[in-house]
């Protein structure tokens, strides 16, 4: 008894925390995980976890934890003095705006960026494609039962400016390259990317957003990019420009872009992410013009978001167990 | 005088009428016809060419023409007495089942198939990633103010069936080839084509709908595919599929599709044609849940539709002069 005590509390104690309120396909689930760890032999003697999907249960099942598994709408508010153990927080989102400010001193954040790839960037593509071909003017037309033709040209050769040229942006990219488009990236560091034509930094943005036939957003919610597209920049896009975020809400200024699609400065806009969710009924967006909104979920594939989730935090867990550098690490200066 | 009265006698009477209900990029003008004249040089000089757009004139119009340009809603239905030197007509559009009927017998019929190929192609693909990724839902949930998450999968590896491989058909296919999917055709003869990886004959039908995981519809109105997709063909497709038309509305038995839909029994709809046009305000497809609509203009290209057209009639006005086959001659009995 004495002996498989000691074995078992030389284990790593991992703890994996459940949003209640997400999706079904965002869960990381104890069979999901014991069926991903086949690819890891050895891995679960070194371990030991438990599973929670209980806000008011995740103090007591942390207490011993050093390792916490957690999506980012997880409420870790109160993680500094209940989890005094604790050594490392791996997010199976790709956004940690919400975790970052409770992150206790010396613990490591790692995000699950790259998550998004296939799935996002097709939707990315659909977006664009949608915004090309009128569908938000069809479908605003249609919910007012109104027959009133628009015709469009092909996609080829407009071009496509994307702030935040991560994997999401990366993926959409690759595909927009695909349809013969010109592709203008925007990143903190400005740094060339292959995919990209040309790379400008973020003090630059409005020297490109004029350039702009369409504007995809895929940047986290930072301090830098809260707000980023706000009213002047809107107003540098062409009239004739659609804007696609998939990014995080709080980057646009939603009330101005209202504005500006119901005074037909903005050809269209498809949006899944925004500044409060669930959107509240109040907001102005529900009824906006030429405006095509999906509920913060085209991004995620309902197949593979959390096993890949699972894939990234497997890997991080072997270096972790190793001694070695985890990746994904979040700065937590630069929130990303 | 005599003489010039007897040259221009000798020269080739055209006449190109519009329809005024269309929209002005679908027109051939003057303007338009006299550039892309420069490219067929000395042809102006063969031709006495008119220009119309008023059905009322329509008659006096082609009192003396050999040949007609006209798009597939100008009402040509008195032309068999009006134009007694008739000889061909050359349709604008693609779809030609309103003129057919009364094309003059020994009169020749040529459609501009293959006008729509680029911008054609390209709206497909849109459609099909719109169902792919659940849009018409997130538009249907948007129009009822509720936030209603449903999540979906890349489109690659899943099966697409083509109705009427034709350029459009194909300019579909092979954007949607480039998305990893797998493409299954359905033509009058079934003759292979090598974009897709099995055709069927029309007869077949039954057997390859229950393999759809998206259904494309691009055929001409005929009396063969009047009504081809009816009840019991949408009831053979599977409860997630996802149905686009550009086609023709008749192809397909519209009121059996809101009852689908209505019933969640298919999961969504394109539609960019219908059985009557402007459609009327009666109609249930304005309100059906997980359908998206555009007017009858989601495939023409605002900027080449009417060059497009002209560049099949004039390739085929030099083989008039020439005596040679023309391209594009509509089989009376087939309907295209």
């Amino acid at each position: 008894m004495a002996a498989s005590a000691r074995k078992k509390a030389a284990r790593l104690r991992v703890h994996v925390e459940n949003n209640p309120k997400a999706a079904a396909i965002n869960h990381v689930t104890e069979a999901g995980f014991r069926a991903k760890t086949k690819h890891h032999p050895g891995l679960l003697k070194r371990i030991e976890i438990t599973f929670g999907m209980d806000p008011k249960q995740l103090g007591q099942m942390v207490a011993e934890a050093e390792v916490l598994v957690a999506s980012g709408g997880v409420d870790i508010s109160s993680l500094a003095t209940q989890a005094p153990k604790l050594k490392w927080i791996q997010s199976t989102s790709a956004g940690v705006e919400k975790l970052l400010q409770y992150v206790p001193a010396g613990v490591a954040l790692t995000n699950a960026s790259g998550l998004h790839g296939p799935k996002g960037g097709e939707y990315a593509m659909t977006a664009l494609l949608m915004l090309n071909h009128d569908v938000p003017h069809f479908v605003t037309s249609q919910r007012a039962g109104k027959w009133d033709q628009s015709h469009a040209t092909p996609i080829a050769g407009k071009t496509l400016v994307i702030v935040g040229v991560g994997a999401l942006g990366s993926a959409a990219a690759r595909l927009a390259k695909g349809f013969g488009m010109r592709i203008l990236g925007v990143s903190r560091s400005g740094k060339p990317n292959r995919l990209v034509e040309r790379m400008y930094r973020s003090s630059e943005l409005r020297k490109v957003l004029p350039k702009a036939d369409f504007l995809l957003v895929t940047t986290p919610l930072t301090a830098e990019t809260k707000g980023m597209i706000g009213r002047k920049e809107l107003d540098l896009l062409p009239h004739h420009a659609g804007l696609v975020n998939l990014g995080r809400g709080s980057v646009i200024d939603n009330d101005a872009l209202v504005e500006k699609l119901s005074r037909g400065e903005l050809a269209g806009a498809v949006l899944d992410v925004f500044p409060l969710e669930p959107l509240p009924s109040s907001s102005a967006l529900w009824t906006a013009p030429n405006l095509i909104m999906s509920p913060h979920c085209a991004v995620d594939d309902a197949e593979s978001y959390a096993a890949r989730a699972l894939d990234i935090f497997l890997d991080n867990l072997e270096r972790y167990l190793a001694g070695r550098k985890l990746i994904n690490v979040v700065d937590s200066k630069l929130g990303y």
